[in-house]
């Protein structure tokens, strides 16, 4: 059959397609609902108060519940895929990630990115390409921002390589950048209803935490939560043609793993309330379901915030095991599948 | 034990209870709301930018982001179930299906049917049983009608035939007859926003379009979509049953099918923004769990609406495949289990 | 690694940690949401009608759709886990648990326990602990209180014994403490749209009802459910650790399978409306993925509301097997993994 008309199929940009300084406008804003905020709750288990309960929301200045962090980034990192690694043959790193506005139910987020660096690889066949990407709400205001560079393939080994530009990024975001949520009073935090005693004060810079708890997951669950996202990216949802894959199966979405982690961290971080920064990130090893996840964190840095006495930041490594528990703080080896580098915003004495 | 008091428990309607003419009001009317459109989005990955967007629904002249046209068919549908299918042994069409009108999340849709035609079957153990379903919103306005076939058991062999009435279905929903949403309006439309640059203008009759995505099932997927849209027909359900029954396992629900294939043909055809009528579909093979769903569309027809310049109409033919790519375009045999005739609302030049 | 910071994880509490009297104001309250009653709806199949439309719901004199009494249930039971059951061996009993407020979507739901009993056993390794759980609305009100008692560990089979207090509790909720919710008016009940034509009138003492459909249970569910719920009650979650553990496998929560059950005898009890009291409750066998479950009730007594000519009490056992069918009544044996005792709340003629 042959028609005069264009192909109407979307094929993703290939390694050739992306310019230093090119601005990406990505399909398909995103209203976020209660809706999407009960599937998260069922799909992570997140118990973190303040996006748990309107009325403790209420009571620490916000307007209401806000939306989880992850879940904000999820669906303004979702946006990305069609343009920036639906030909990606790996998702390598984030950087200079911030969360600048807490997003309540009813929003709608849109993504841009500016390419912001291309590097092609020794072997002509793929090229790093790094980008900035920009999440808003209705308003226009600024949510989220982060840099990520993923492995693209290029459409043709012969293209000749653009000048390489990698931008300079900070390993990690400095607590002056960070952004405490507008209205936010945490002087009379109630850490009975939070679910943890333990503040800011009470955490040490070193001091490593075994969340204990192991969340095993399973294929419905993982697609699910990534067609929340509205991430198409195709080895999480295609079994017929990933049986003949890498792996011989569907691939987790590695952000629902981040997902997964910070929700079982609850357990001895339970006051951390907000993501304020990603200063890093790392899919050491990919996930499948029927795997059991676990999760440790370390306390990499504290920090305070300038004018406030209520609250402050711990920079956190939260580190993510299949199939083994995490007692012993496992760093490295075939079980390790998540080095995530973050601030967070936590309670003070 | 005995008691003097009547069955309790609904068994459903045989052959031999319904007569041309009949009013069946059916029960639980259902609200939808922004929790109904979440589990929609997980279980199916729509991206339909109106259905996915509040503020992109209103920037072309609606309330808010409507429910998905398919959502709203099955909660009609799935009312239909216990007073018309409960026995039936298939489904054997759809026909003259129309749109009436936008959902919003909050509206309450309730179901009425009337029994169109009856037909005995030679064997004289089943027939084919008519119904015109109409399906309205709290202020009792029309929101979807469709005629729907049936094969139903018969309570008694024995049961004299009733006059055939076979209604005269019309193939195709003439163009003039659907219903362009009020307060629509796509002389602005953002096809960089929608995820699509294919309007009206750019699909050619005859023009065959592979969608390319594959999307494997899950019985917690097709369970929990089934049971929100509160179809109760039990062979999706039952696996101590079905293990003995015709497939040895439970049967998705073909409606859910065509949702999956509407929310794969995204890719191709972005833009079709709005379901305005079925045609007639037809479930060619059954579908379970483990398999993964393919598409492909052709454009059968294309028609202007009168006195608007800004939306076109394109009658699709969406074909699903199982555990088939759909690049060569198969239109029979065992993999093919979707054929579907509908026709969309897509923007002009 | 050493740090002088006090542990982070919470262990919960053992059998020496409580006392009698002792007040336990439970973490993380909850924002119950439009978006949980979509996920309850998805996962239970529930139709019954004032919970599934809004408009009937006012038709009945209510402000609107209120969420299903166990989906209160259970976010009211899930925040009592962390400080009640995490060292729990078994959840033995329900007593006295009643309803006295509908809950909206938006409302946040909070629970205190007091400790009402303690009664170590013989092996010294284990005590009864015995609670009142009472959740609580935006407002203060009491929107459900019961009484459960689970058995727990000892921390150390050496700690003295306490004096054994043993509640004494009511068989049964009578008649005259069951709350019709405010507003409530069923003069002009609906029994078309409600699904059911039978009234409280119409059942009789002793009648026995099969409910004849059959739901199989996927691990992606139940844990959906129990996430859903917050409870975080670990032999749900982590195959890895179950799979040496008792049973090999995941246990499914036993409030799910109360959830299940309801949801399967709408078909014979469809206008038994609002649950009023929970009487007492069993969980007879552990329930897992692969099973499936049917359900049976018997009508244990008749009440009257004082006052009251449009709504009546029935009083109600629900049985839920495994991979049995109900037609039976079977009252015990492996295949039984329920045996629930409450007062349900039904319009009369």
């Amino acid at each position: 059959m042959s028609t005069k008309t264009a192909p109407k199929t979307a094929k993703g940009n290939f390694f050739e397609d992306f310019k230093v300084g090119q601005e990406l406008v990505h399909a398909t804003p995103r209203t976020v609902t209660e809706g999407d905020v009960a599937l998260y709750t069922a799909l992570t288990g997140s118990r973190f108060v303040a996006q748990s309960s309107a009325a403790f929301a209420r009571a620490i200045g916000l307007a209401g519940a806000p939306v989880d962090d992850l879940l904000t980034f999820h669906v303004v990192f979702g946006k990305t895929v069609p343009d920036v690694s639906l030909n990606a043959v790996a998702n390598l790193g984030y950087a200079q990630g911030r969360f600048h506005k807490l997003v309540a139910p009813g929003t709608t987020l849109s993504t841009t990115s500016t390419v912001a660096g291309l590097k092609e690889n020794s072997n002509k066949e793929t090229g790093t390409v790094y980008v900035r990407s920009v999440g808003r709400d209705d308003a226009g205001d600024l949510v989220l921002d982060y840099y990520r560079w993923v492995m693209v393939r290029k459409r043709d080994k012969a293209s000749p390589a653009p000048e390489a530009v990698v931008p300079d990024l900070a390993p990690v975001v400095s607590p002056e950048f960070l952004t405490v949520p507008a209205g936010l009073d945490l002087s009379t935090f109630d850490s009975v209803l939070s679910g943890s005693p333990h503040l800011w004060d009470d955490y040490a810079v070193g001091e490593k935490i075994d969340h204990v708890d192991g969340m095993t997951i399973e294929e419905a669950e993982h697609m699910m939560a990534t067609r929340l996202y509205q991430n198409t990216a195709r080895v999480h949802f295609n079994q017929f043609t990933e049986k003949d894959g890498r792996f011989g199966r569907r691939l987790m979405y590695g952000g629902h793993v981040i997902s997964l982690a910070r929700a079982l961290s609850f357990n001895g971080l339970g006051n951390a309330l907000f993501i304020a920064a990603i200063n890093g990130g790392r899919h050491a090893a990919p996930t499948f379901a029927g795997d059991t996840l676990f999760a440790w964190s370390e306390v990499k840095d504290k920090a305070e915030i300038p004018g406030r006495r209520d609250v402050g930041a711990l920079r956190l490594r939260l580190v993510a095991t299949k199939n083994l528990p995490a007692a012993d703080f496992p760093e490295s080896g075939e079980h390790v599948v998540l080095d995530f580098d973050y601030w967070v915003l936590i309670p003070r004495r």
